[in-house]
């Protein structure tokens, strides 16, 4: 088993009205110091050993990301490094 | 200025039905081999340098995750390591 994280982004030229919106909300509260925010998705996969790199970027390509306004990362995480509230 | 990734996931308590639509889907195209899927946002923050971590940590708690259903996790990523196309 493996884990696998697949981080989804809007394309630079794409408006992004959710990263915008946190950008101006953040001074309202208070937070200065920010120039920009962007706000994408975060998947975490449990996949068996036997799925390869090739068939996970057709999964993002197909399901994950619209490939026409996204862009993706894939990234294979080392059990040691998960670190979520374990 | 400095690049700020922060990653809000649902608790491991917490129903993931987002998550769980895509591991649903995912045999229905033909991937076999994925055992689970969670979905959370993810964030990408370009702030200044006097940005302390102490500060992200209270926007991340604040704006960018509900703490009572959420987790999160605050890396600063190197200019280098950016790597998205640029």
């Amino acid at each position: 088993m493996a884990r696998v994280v697949v981080d989804v982004m809007p394309k630079p030229e794409i408006l992004d009205p959710q990263g915008q919106a946190v950008a101006g909300a953040l001074p309202r509260l208070g937070f200065e110091g920010v120039r920009g925010v962007r706000q994408g998705k975060h998947f975490e996969l449990d996949v068996d050993d036997t799925v390869d790199d090739e068939s996970l970027e057709r999964m993002a390509a197909t399901l994950l990301a619209n490939p026409v306004i996204e862009d993706w990362r894939i990234t294979r995480v080392p059990v040691s490094a998960r670190g979520e509230g374990a």
